[in-house]
């Protein structure tokens, strides 16, 4: 079929077949979901259903090469030019693996829908010399070509959903509430979709929600800190704090928490961002070091920063969350959602009114939500509809993400 | 209109307005021309007629921007996300002054098809770490974000052409025979589409030719040397031989001319390319210095190099070319077209067989070529054809080319 039949043919269908590819900023690898979307009679989404997942790692020498272009010093504009056609061989193989695993053919597949791999991202706008002066741009790049990844799977191709929103002067980021929306609105109950990641985000959806009522933020420091932290007390030994265990055989420092809740970002009102930037491992660095100065053990010193991610994560709800909006369920994703430690310490904090759940209660493995997201936003993009949500990202109108490739 | 109705609406009509943007690797602007195409009842096209042009040149501090990319020294990653987007500010604007001076709104515009700015091209095949270990990807870096384009103006937009091509292991390029096909084949005359840019191209269409029979390679160096000859001779002080008086006024000294012409790359068997690497400036100092040692004056050394050019160009046809294709006309295109003695040297060296013309007088402007073939080619993937040329790019099969942004 050609593409006006396919496109077409896409609208008129009730029941679709996606895969969505993620590759996040980590540089792990690759993300591949399959995905079954079932339309109601308007158009509106009326199910998601995960049918299968694949995760592929990425070669050493791969990540070595995509990590050199993400910085202005190693960045080099052969390679990257070579990355961003050579990725999509990638993304080609993950799709095959994934039909493989899932008994699928290509024939079946109605859609692949890629984030790509983010190679630099720019916060805000940044000075450009445009066709009537000085101007300002907003930009954020993801690589990893349509037409290959097209070519090589034979199933049409939608991509590249962050420039649209951006040029609609949205930060293009984030893209994933829509999914959230999507996946967890809830007609009578309040939802908080808190992500706990490196940095730790949360999608407000209130009972009943529209689109438009859809808030989301960076509550603070997820993952980021406690890893490291993690790493310096083992010397290496260990990556992070394997559901929580090491957190709960130490104690609290009240002061030193106390202290790190008084960072200024907490005060700030959504909508709002953070960073690796901020809690980095040099943040990390001089925390162990205060730890030391007070005699903490290894232990309590992961206590105390486990507490400070859900002390962060319940002082943003209870300022800028609870005075507005009623909420009765927290769905925890990400690897936070791992951390039983974590888990009790937030919902000690938060009272038993709200239930907290994990989205892998809902079905929805922690690896396979993004890529699900992005499956979600192509299929969108196929109806004709629009996926960013300008509450959330400043854009300053709904518009459809992304580029088609036949 | 939404994205299915918008396509299908354009399959189903037989008059489309188009515009085609080119900038080219001399980044001094864009090319905007407004082109109706008419297709006949089985999709193909019927007719092309270029109904306006209009030329934006680059302020000096884009061109300083965008040159800073195309070198692997220069070229910072955070630059060229931001250029990326803020180019298409400038595609935007050009588009709407196009229309504005051809008195037509965007709603009456059906597509907006875009070049993009060549930033890298890999030549052949460059190593790359695949999913199975070492390979070779072939990749090319056109810039110019669809989706700020599609935003700014209202209209579709396709682009990122030779990415598909590429993805079907040809070259890349070149694209604009297909272009040359369309426009200018003939039942029953053998054609010689002969641009003469910086590099000098040829493109055979043989009497009423199918598009596999269509052959495309550079002949040799264009204006290029002819250029920098002038340059040296002038110091400064003309940039080119204007319509070629400067060569009229010389003596060509055949011997030079003799050597020069045993240049291997002439003997070699189409296809085949070459670029401003090989008759680049320190092949100009050379010959400038070997012209001082002969005693030539600056106009003999100028008749010279033009004569070259005529007899690379007129080498190519009786070597390659006429063995197998009657030829009765060769049409003229690009900066050479403009040389009045470069083409009565061609004439005299072809014989009075074969008639010169040139693109101008079938109402084709040269600056205008490339933006027009640009705009039959996003027309051609909007109806849901091919337009690569298998048997010019080396791709392994005929692909419809681009990405569509809506």
């Amino acid at each position: 079929m050609d593409q006006p039949a396919r496109l077409l043919d896409y609208r008129s269908k009730k029941e679709h077949l996606l895969i969505g590819l993620m590759s996040g900023t980590s540089l792990d690898g690759i993300d591949a979901a399959l995905v079954a979307i079932r339309t109601k009679e308007n158009g509106e989404i009326e199910d998601v259903a995960l049918r299968e997942f694949y995760y592929m790692p990425y070669s050493d020498e791969l990540r070595e090469w995509v990590m050199s272009l993400c910085s202005v010093e190693t960045a080099r504009v052969d390679r990257l030019t070579a990355v961003h056609y050579g990725l999509s061989e990638w993304y080609a193989y993950a799709v095959g693996q994934l039909m493989e695993k899932a008994g699928v053919s290509a024939a079946e597949v109605d859609a692949v829908c890629t984030h790509g791999q983010t190679i630099w991202h720019i916060a805000g706008r940044t000075p450009f010399p445009g066709p009537t002066g000085m101007t300002e741009v907003r930009a954020s790049l993801q690589i990893g070509e349509l037409s290959t990844l097209a070519e090589r799977t034979g199933i049409p191709v939608v991509g590249n959903f962050r420039a649209r929103d951006l040029a609609a002067d949205g930060e293009g980021a984030p893209l994933v509430p829509y999914a959230d929306f999507i996946l967890f609105r809830h007609a009578t109950k309040g939802r908080l979709l808190q992500n706990i990641g490196g940095i730790a985000n949360v999608t407000v959806l209130p009972a009943g929600a529209s689109i438009e009522e859809v808030v989301a933020f960076d509550t603070g420091p997820g993952n980021m800190i406690m890893d490291q932290i993690v790493q310096i007390v083992t010397e290496g030994k260990l990556r992070y704090d394997d559901a929580g265990r090491l957190a709960a055989s130490g104690v609290v420092h009240q002061p030193l928490l106390d202290r790190l809740m008084q960072d200024p970002y907490y005060q700030i009102k959504p909508p709002k961002s953070t960073g690796r930037e901020v809690y980095g491992r040099a943040f990390a660095q001089e925390l162990s070091a205060e730890g030391a100065k007070l005699g903490l053990s290894g232990a309590d010193l992961i206590a105390t920063v486990t507490a400070l991610t859900a002390s962060s994560i319940a002082a943003a709800y209870l300022q800028f969350v609870i005075p507005t909006t009623k909420v009765e369920e927290v769905i925890v994703s990400g690897g936070g959602a791992h951390n039983q430690t974590l888990l009790r310490m937030l919902q000690s904090q938060l009272g038993t009114e709200m239930t907290i759940t994990t989205t892998q209660q809902f079905g929805m493995p922690d690896d396979a939500k993004e890529a699900v997201a992005f499956a979600i936003l192509g299929h969108e993009t196929l109806m004709g509809r629009p996926s960013n949500v300008p509450s959330v990202t400043g854009a300053k109108r709904a518009v459809p993400l992304g580029n088609i490739c036949f």
